[in-house]
C-alpha cells in the first residue's frame, strides 16, 4: 500500500489533479495501482468531476504497431488543442510490472508536453483484475481534465476485451503479415471493433488484409448493430492516415451520443465496476478468514481423493 | 443448463466415461461447459480417479502453429500407445462459442482414433472463468484414462497464462516473423515456459528467434528456477522435431516429479480451483439477491455523481 506524504491530504491531491498538476495525477493513479485503501475517499471526491472524457480503447495483436499508432494519435489530438491521457495496460504479464523500454522510447516525444499524461499499468497486484483498476484510472484522468483518454492494451485476449469494454470507442489494429484470416477471427476482434485500422499499409498484403477483414466482418454476427465499423489504412510510423482515424473515432462518438448507445455503454460499465469492487471485497473477506494453511489442507484432501473441490468450496464459503 | 437424458444417471455416466466411452466423456465436458448443477455430483465421483494424466499446456501468439503442433504431438503420442485428450481453449472470444473451422480441419486426422478425445471450449458462459472450468474438464479426461491431456490455448494473455497454470508442463511456441523480441517479452511468455519451441524452423529468421529467446530468457527473472527450459526447433507441418519436443516434455515431467515441483504445482492448482468455485458461489449469491434493476439504479447514481462505486459496492455486499 502506498502511503501519501504526510503533508498531502486526499482532498488536496484531488484538487491538485483537477488543476492539472501531473504529479498529483500520477500519485492518484499509483493509488489505483497499489489498490490503496485511500481509493474509497479518492473515488468519492472524483466521481462528480468525471464523465466528460471520450475514452478510446486501442487493441490488436503484438506487432501491429499499437504504440506507434497511439503516439501518432496523441500528436494529432494535441494539434487540435485537446488534453490527452494515455493508459498503456498490460494484462498479459502478471509478472513484469511496469512498461517495457520500447514503449517508453516511442512515447518519449510527448514527455515534455504538459497537455499529455502517459501512464503504464501492469495487471500485477490488482485483486479484482483490470475490470477493477482500469475504470478507476480512467476516472482520474477524466477528472483531471483530459478531453480524450486512450487505453492501449498489449495483445488480444479475454483481458484485452475487458479493457475494450471500458472504452466508449474501440479501435482494432491489424497489419499485413500477422497471420491469416482465421487467426484474426480467433483473436476475437471481429466482435469488438468500432473502427478497424490496417496499419503498416505501405507493406505488401495490406489491401488483402483489408479485403479479408471486410469479408469476415460481413460474416460476423453483428446483427442488430446500427453502426457499421469503417476499415481504414494507416502508416502510423509516418503519421499517414491518422487524421482519417480521428475523424472515424469522432463520427462513432457522435453516433453513440445521439443513438443513446453511449449512455447504455456507460451504465453497463459502471455496473461492472460496482460488481468488480463488490467481488473484490468478498474475496478479501475470504482471504482474511482463510489462511493458506486451511486451504492447503483442503487442496491436499482433494488431491488424495478424500473430498471434492465443491465440498471444499462449501467449507470455505460457509466460514465466510 | 444441460439436462441429462432421463435414462442416464450421473454415476452411470461417470462409469461409462471411465470405461472410455467417448459420448460419456463428451457429455461430462458439456456439463462443465454449461456450468451444470450436476457438476457437484460429477466432481465427487471423479475425484478419486484423477491425478494420473500428464497435463501439458500449449500456448503462443496466434499464427505460430499451435494447432498444427498439437496435432503432430497427438500423432507422436498415439504412436507410443498413449491415450490422449485435447482441450482447445479459447479464452479470447467470449462471443463465438465453439471451435473455428480451421482447427476442426487440422484435427480431422484424429477424428476416427478411439484413443484420442478432442474438445474445444470457449470461455462463454463460464461464471468463474477458465480458472473454474479448465481443471474440471481436465479431470474428466484424466479420470477417463487419458495418459496425456494437451491444453491448447488461443493467443497469449492473462487468461492464457491462467490456462498454463493448469498444466504440469507448459510449452511455449514461437515462430519467425511474428514480431521482434520486445513483442515476445510483452506477450508475457518469458516467465511461463517449461519448454520453448521455435516452430516453422525452415523459415528465414528461425535461428534469430532462437538466439533472441535465449538472450531474453537469460535476462528474465527466473532466479530460483532449477529447471532450465530448453529451446527446440520444429516444422510441425512436416512433423520435424516433434520427437525432440516429446523428449523435452517428458524430461521436464520427470524433473518435476523428482524435485517435488509437481506436487507443489498440483496443490497450488487445486487451491486455485477451490477458491474459484467459492468465488463463483459468492458471485451467484450476489446475482440472486440483486436483480439488474437495483444495480442499474446504483450505476445511474454513480454516473450522476450522487454516489461513488465503493459506496455502491458496499450496498451490494451488505445485502449479500
Amino acid at each position: 500500500m502506498s502511503a501519501l506524504p504526510t503533508a498531502v491530504s486526499v482532498p488536496t491531491l484531488v484538487e491538485q489533479a483537477r488543476a492539472g498538476q501531473p504529479r498529483a495525477v500520477a500519485r492518484l493513479i499509483s493509488l489505483v495501482e497499489d489498490a490503496s485503501p485511500l481509493l474509497r475517499e479518492v473515488s468519492a471526491l472524483l466521481v462528480a468531476h468525471a464523465g466528460n472524457a471520450h475514452v478510446i480503447g486501442i487493441t490488436g495483436s503484438p506487432g501491429v504497431g499499437k504504440s506507434t499508432c497511439t503516439s501518432a494519435l496523441v500528436t494529432a489530438l494535441r494539434g487540435t488543442g485537446r488534453r490527452v491521457g494515455v493508459l498503456a495496460v498490460d494484462p498479459s504479464s502478471p509478472f513484469s510490472g511496469g512498461a517495457l523500454l520500447g514503449d517508453r522510447v516511442r512515447m518519449q516525444d510527448h514527455a515534455t508536453d504538459g497537455g499529455v499524461y502517459i501512464r503504464s499499468m501492469a495487471s500485477r497486484g490488482y485483486l479484482g483484475g483490470l475490470a477493477w483498476a482500469t475504470p478507476q484510472a480512467v476516472r482520474v484522468l477524466d477528472a483531471a481534465g483530459c478531453d480524450v483518454v486512450l487505453i492501449e492494451t498489449v495483445g488480444v485476449g479475454q483481458s484485452e476485451i475487458e479493457v475494450a469494454a471500458t472504452a466508449d470507442t474501440t479501435l482494432v489494429l491489424l497489419a499485413p503479415g500477422m497471420g491469416d484470416g482465421i487467426q484474426a477471427a480467433k483473436a476475437g476482434i471481429l466482435e469488438i471493433g468500432d473502427v478497424y485500422v490496417v496499419n503498416k499499409a505501405d507493406r505488401d498484403g495490406a489491401a488483402q488484409v483489408a479485403r479479408d477483414l471486410r469479408a469476415m466482418l460481413a460474416l460476423a454476427d453483428r446483427a442488430g448493430d446500427v453502426w457499421t465499423p469503417p476499415i481504414l489504412k494507416t502508416v502510423a510510423a509516418k503519421s499517414e492516415g491518422i487524421d482519417g482515424v480521428i475523424e472515424a473515432i469522432e463520427a462513432h462518438h457522435r453516433w453513440a451520443q445521439q443513438s443513446g448507445e453511449l449512455e447504455r455503454l456507460r451504465l453497463r460499465r459502471v455496473r461492472g465496476e460496482i460488481e468488480a469492487i463488490a467481488v473484490t471485497a468478498m474475496r478479501g473477506r475470504l482471504a482474511d478468514l482463510h489462511g493458506h494453511a486451511d486451504l492447503d489442507r483442503l487442496a491436499a484432501a482433494v488431491i488424495a481423493g478424500e473430498t471434492d473441490p465443491y465440498a471444499a468450496a462449501d467449507i470455505v464459503v460457509d466460514t465466510v
